[in-house]
């Protein structure tokens, strides 16, 4: 077999890259290691920033978002015992994100490759990245117990941090890695979201805690935990118990419980792996870098990264310009690691570290009071949570 | 004797309080443990505030500062090879900050102290602040082997770091603490600036860099050291090759070297002690806090402290009412973290950390990279480092 764009991954970067660069004219395979129910199942991210709302409908997958989407006009900082808005809205001269699930996303990206007819082979086994260095890149694969080999021009890593692709460089990678001494329980409960105009960001003595959702009556909620906590300790009756002890009394009085659909604990990590580009090879999203979910960086991250490479692409097949590709680690590693440098701040900010002195608490909370405070300070939380300029 | 205020301590924190105090007609001493001289010798901070310069003036000693500080109305930030200007003016609205040494800032206090007849016992042995808890305090001391004791209504410990009045209360004090694995070599030289208009911040491989200035024919200039290091291991031909190496190459070459007139090397603090009020016990300046002097904070949270402190003791004597001495430890300590806060992150972004991973070196470039293009986090170094209002 052969395809212009040998694409490795199904997840939402992988199948962004495949629409865009299919309504480009570029011809592209997937090549998916689980099947297609399974990366469904994953519950990930669910903010979006424009640019990524934006690239949806640039791939014609955007009546999801536009459909199903709840827009946020601001975020609430919530410490010693009072709600703070931050306006992200006003502050950014109109800039707002949009709350829809990474698994939405990743729907609408399978429905609409399935209806243009292009090919993903989900269960793929082993993988193989071959001969990037060269003008001849190829993917060797595995299926139903036979061998395959998928020739290409370009091989685009989509894969995610566990994945082949960057594990195929990894004597080449320079890997930069924060790991934070805490974890997210996270809950999803068919309920009416406490807050569905504003992300409600926690921070008490109990630690962090996060009000979010997926639509109107699917709510998303989190709390900071030990790392060493396991799921089986956490009631629904405790989670819900600890999330309302988190925030002022008010919001907290305002919680609908109803029981998890799902419930699990994910570490946090920051992770950049430079450069991102090998040859023929190309890391996006997840596969080149991780960022804590707190800044709400790592979907919009991959969509970005997306947006380079499908356009270097382009440039190199439709322009027969070199200029994309050259520059694209170089591009994307710019606006990643300010994201990078965002995550870990919201993250420091908004956590309590179980090793933090005196010292370091106090001025966690002169800056939260300076933050709120401060209208300069305020912009620059709402310009980066929304989104960086491209 | 007996006097209404009895300070300790002959820094400018004592001097201005007592300026203050006795322009509103309330009587006060000052005790100290080194002579005049000595005082005069300590080489200091800088930089004033818009509320420094104020407070010099409405303490009638604003001449000095006025005739010869040098307004600056922006900074610059160096680092990757380029210079990179913060419309400091433009940016606040119109603020800026003074050059002035600390030195001149005592000088011009001591001759307003010396002209109004108001007494100041130097090298007092021995100083103690006495039944603070009570309504009838008193400090008792030695001077020249005889015992004396001062009675009064208030003690403002003035006194700094080391100085008697905190550790008067230390068994009552919650300490707060940060301590950097660096230090600073400073040189002051007497030769032209190499930047009249903006102080210089330096971020480069080998490390922080500090080019400021008392006057347009002296110059203060700063490298980041380690904490070992010995001052006789710097000849000035090392420092001033190594302030070179540490500039963009325009900049490094329009320095202008001459002998050091003083060099030495300083830890980095920080440190706040909690409350700063014990009866009738105040502290002021650093006796309660130590800022790292990247900011440029100490010598202007010690004015708004004393600011703060004077106009206690006003509305005491006065207006006969408690509000701003039973505010007063509040009110300071939420400008002081602020101040701390930004001292912290201005030293965490401009210096090289030795134990500094890969991870947290780029996000420090991401910061450098993003603050200089963001106008929002602009205006937020700016307005810090003008002063926020009071």
């Amino acid at each position: 077999m052969k395809t212009q764009v040998a694409i490795i991954g199904a997840g939402p970067s992988g199948l962004l890259l495949g629409q865009l660069l299919h309504k480009a004219g570029i011809d592209n395979v997937i090549l998916e290691r689980q099947s297609g129910e399974y990366v469904l199942g994953r519950i990930r991210a669910g903010i979006l920033e424009q640019v990524t709302v934006d690239l949806l409908r640039e791939a014609g997958v955007g009546a999801g978002v536009d459909g199903h989407g709840t827009v946020h006009h601001s975020i609430e900082l919530v410490f010693g015992g009072a709600r703070h808005p931050i306006d992200v809205h006003g502050l950014t001269g109109g800039k707002v994100v949009t709350a829809y699930g990474q698994t939405e996303v990743t729907h609408d990206l399978m429905e609409a490759r399935k209806a243009a007819g292009l090919v993903t082979i989900y269960q793929a086994a082993n993988v193989q990245p071959l001969d990037f260095d060269g003008s001849k890149p190829r993917v060797s694969y595995e299926k139903d117990g036979q061998s395959h080999v998928l020739e290409c021009d370009f091989i685009a890593g989509c894969d995610g941090f566990h994945g082949v692709s960057r594990a195929s460089v990894k004597d080449k990678v320079t890997e930069y890695e924060k790991v934070y001494p805490f974890g997210w329980l996270g809950v999803l409960a068919d309920v009416p979201p406490v807050s569905p105009h504003a992300i409600v960001y926690g921070n008490s003595e109990r630690g962090f805690s996060l009000c979010s959702m997926r639509s109107l009556t699917r709510s998303r909620y989190y709390v900071q935990c030990p790392l060493d906590d396991k799921v089986e300790d956490w009631s629904d009756q405790r989670f819900w118990d600890e999330l309302r002890s988190r925030l002022d009394p008010e919001l907290a009085g305002r919680i609908v419980t109803g029981p998890s659909i799902e419930k699990s604990i994910a570490p946090l990590r920051s992770f950049v792996a430079e450069p991102m580009r090998f040859g023929r090879l190309f890391l996006a999203g997840d596969a080149a870098h991780i960022v804590p979910p707190t800044g709400a960086k790592g979907l919009n991250l991959a969509a970005s990264d997306v947006k380079y490479l499908s356009r270097a692409f382009i440039e190199h097949f439709k322009d027969k310009s070199p200029a994309g590709i050259d520059s694209y680690s170089q591009v994307c590693l710019k606006r990643v690691w300010k994201a990078e440098r965002f995550s870990w701040w919201l993250t420091s900010l908004m956590h309590r570290f179980p090793d933090t002195g005196g010292f370091d608490q106090k001025v966690q909370e002169a800056e939260l009071d300076y933050l709120v405070h401060s209208r300069a300070a305020s912009t620059a939380l709402a310009e980066n949570y929304v989104g960086l300029p491209l």
